[in-house]
């Protein structure tokens, strides 16, 4: 065991000080030793806050002229459920996770659900700012959304309401329709979307602003189709 | 207008290098030197972020046996915008405001609507980050929300849905009665409830689990019912 974690570690490029922390953060509450919360999900808390403020400052930086919902639904991508997949396969954290039988599986390296991958990579985050600081976990942030970051002003210059409308008028199915729906003062985000094509659901989104819940449900629309 | 800026530094025991981000913190979008995105939208996106994390840090060592949903809804309680309107009323704030107009009003010591103040909060969070990184910024929110973190302890050991059904009960109004939506897979948070005592709307909520979702809704409910 101290020689798998020394070796994910290493594929982070971070050496823990209180190696228990990278424990926890590797070990779902299905675990046989999750009793009491010894699990990642307190720390899932913490890294999910580190990489919003680590994702917020770098996009605040490299956009100075993108206004705050553009800011923000970009940070929404790279934060998504399918992002953190993405990290955790590019850190080979499937082979270093403890999981109960219930969530075992042939699949995925040996876990049934990517989204415990996912919340593990943002307890990893949380363990390294508990371990190392702030300095520590923007660092590894930064280094492992690299790539990620690199790409997301080629996607941003497009809008994703307009890209699946010319996609659906160039398949002759005529215009994505959007239902809108207000969850009311005191919910945060305030907003979700459906977005339907032909009748069909394909996408929903949520957000602060009408036009991002729509614009994300439009996005998710438009992965659909593409695939 | 330096003289002000100086008061309010000093309000907020913090001194900016660069006075003109402090500025950009107070300017709304409504203001007459608000053009080309020179308002306090980005910096409000920032400053949320930075809250999020320093009031995750904290709940997460104060609570150490505290399960992750929780200290979500801790943290939601500790960002609303009635809590960011109560610091802004602490910073005596609305004075240093900068709005058009549009937006002007007797109320509120000048203003319309406190989710100006609100957000301009989250701005001058935002700009202190931008000039004195992640230690001075820390340090503001701790000294700033101490007073509200002392006591989100207390509210916390009481759970809102029983105090709310011990209350209708006194009052021989019968159970709250609960509406539960599932905003799907995609949504986060993804669940949101409704809480009717005698079948009247009083309460709304929102969660990344259904039990978190209720009693928010059922908080709401009961501040309503107290007041």
């Amino acid at each position: 065991m101290a020689d798998a974690l020394h070796q994910l570690e290493t594929h982070i490029d971070y050496q823990f000080s209180d190696k228990q922390l990278l424990q926890r953060a590797l070990r779902h509450r299905s675990a046989n030793q999750a009793a009491n919360g010894n699990h990642m999900e307190r720390l899932e808390f913490l890294g999910d806050a580190v990489l919003g403020l680590v994702i917020s400052k770098y996009l605040h930086h490299r956009f100075p002229d993108k206004q705050e919902g553009d800011l923000s639904r970009m940070r929404a991508a790279l934060v998504r459920k399918e992002s953190l997949f993405e990290v955790a396969q590019a850190w080979g954290l499937m082979a270093y996770l403890n999981v109960g039988d219930s969530e075992r599986s042939d699949k995925l390296r040996g876990i049934k659900s990517p989204s415990i991958a996912a919340n593990a990579v943002e307890a990893v985050i949380g363990a390294v700012f508990e371990d190392g600081g702030w300095d520590a976990a923007h660092q590894l942030v930064k280094r492992t959304w690299q790539g990620m970051l690199k790409g997301i002003g080629d996607v941003d210059t497009r809008d994703a309401k307009s890209r699946l409308q010319e996609f659906t008028q160039s398949k002759e199915w005529g215009l994505p329709k959007y239902e809108l729906f207000d969850l009311g003062v005191g919910c945060s985000p305030r907003f979700r979307a459906k977005c339907r094509v032909n009748g069909e659901l394909l996408g929903e989104g949520c957000g602060e602003r009408k036009k991002i819940a729509e614009i994300e449900a439009a996005e998710q629309a438009w992965q659909q189709l593409k695939n």
